[in-house]
């Protein structure tokens, strides 16, 4: 049986899994579970995973949620991923182990609300609000400092001194991309001063095409939304157009 | 040269590895770092963990942080430790490892906050911050049920119905164990309807004595403190005094 992802391409961990999947040869269905429509909260998925999050897989009777023990699972189930993206090698498995670790309570606490409280909330029906979006902002930029002085430290172009990736830069990189539905300017300001961040991401990126690009169009489709729900001031449009018109949660 | 666990007991992850090392009979040399005497951010703990938090280990050449990472770390290297506490099976392995990543933005992101607003506040010189504890306390008591009725699931006494302890028993407990530092009538109110996980609590602790009430001691002469401060009414401390009584940093 075929092994199942259960994503939606707004959500960066979804994004994480179907990358490295594609990138790897392994052969999936995917399963669409759509974020706008609450599908994620329907009694039908909550089978699959109760805690109502994406992504989640089903490998024969396996099932399986949270995105980094589906990759660190998916690094070993499948015999032909290529050792980088998750050494055998106790030592180097370990610093992966806790940069994904350290993600946790760091990139992802910062970057999750900063996109929520400052470029998505209205398209939830709900107002932005700049306090909680600062909060995060500080929480983010620290986060991104410490990848910049700390996790790029060496000569590797990856995480913890590798020359090729892991999926902790999987992981890592797919939620600075969240960054892309925030302001221009705003994203500049925040990601401008970590050069090796910003050439980290690009190298991730050459380094997974043409499927990385593929995962993350929607990202861009969602902006342009955005945008033009932006242009439009909001005031012609009814409620139900608005919560169709973004996930309602990321 | 012997294994270094930098550690303060007042940590809760600090005490999951404490409790592990000493369970599995890994030989250790402790060096304490005094949270409560901010040693956690001098320069000198900088060069083991530049993200200044506790626990971290020195292994021969070879430095880690983040608590899950490193059990997993130890787990795989002492052949000692027998293969419950974080099995080679890679479907047992892949449930574990979805506990302990569940764990970071669940079960930790409402306890930790809620001992520290709802508790510890005060011996650091600040308010309690009643508004705080109580969105930590819903987001406590939503992690403990899902603890419950899902990861508490089947025939197993330990999480995902395992009939002995993992690394993923021991982390989560020793963080609700943090919850000592609360009002007793709160700590009730808030455990008291999660039966499955008090038996749980108690099955960890007496799967892990002696270790497991030595490394906890610490709590209860904490709270000690924290009571006596609450009856003085903490107005003839000096600011200094009370920063002593208590960790900044939990």
């Amino acid at each position: 049986m075929k092994l199942k992802l259960y994503v939606d391409h707004v959500s960066q961990p979804s994004r994480a899994v179907l990358i490295f999947c594609r990138v790897n040869g392994i052969d999936f269905e995917e399963v669409k579970v759509d974020i706008s429509k609450r599908q994620h909260l329907s009694p039908e998925f909550a089978e699959i995973n109760p805690m109502k999050k994406l992504p989640a897989i089903v490998d024969g009777r396996f099932k399986l949620f949270e995105s980094h023990a589906i990759l660190q699972y998916l690094a070993c189930a499948f015999p032909g991923v290529a050792d980088h993206w998750y050494p055998a090698d106790l030592f180097k498995k370990a610093k992966i182990n806790s940069v994904l670790d350290w993600h946790h309570t760091n990139l992802r606490r910062g970057a999750a609300p900063l996109v929520l409280h400052g470029a998505l909330a209205p398209a939830l029906g709900r107002p932005l609000n700049p306090k909680a979006a600062a909060e995060a902002e500080i929480i983010l930029s620290a986060s991104l400092a410490k990848i910049e002085s700390f996790w790029l430290k060496g000569n590797g172009r990856f995480l913890v001194g590798s020359s090729q990736p892991s999926i902790a830069d999987l992981s890592l990189v797919c939620e600075i991309m969240q960054l892309e539905l925030l302001d221009d300017e705003v994203r500049t300001r925040i990601l401008g001063p970590h050069k090796k961040v910003i050439k980290w991401i690009d190298d991730t990126r050459n380094a997974t095409q043409p499927h990385f690009d593929e995962m993350h169009a929607i990202l861009f489709k969602v902006k342009k939304k955005l945008l033009k729900m932006c242009s439009d001031g909001g005031s012609d449009q009814t409620e139900s157009s608005r919560k169709s018109a973004l996930p309602s949660k990321m």
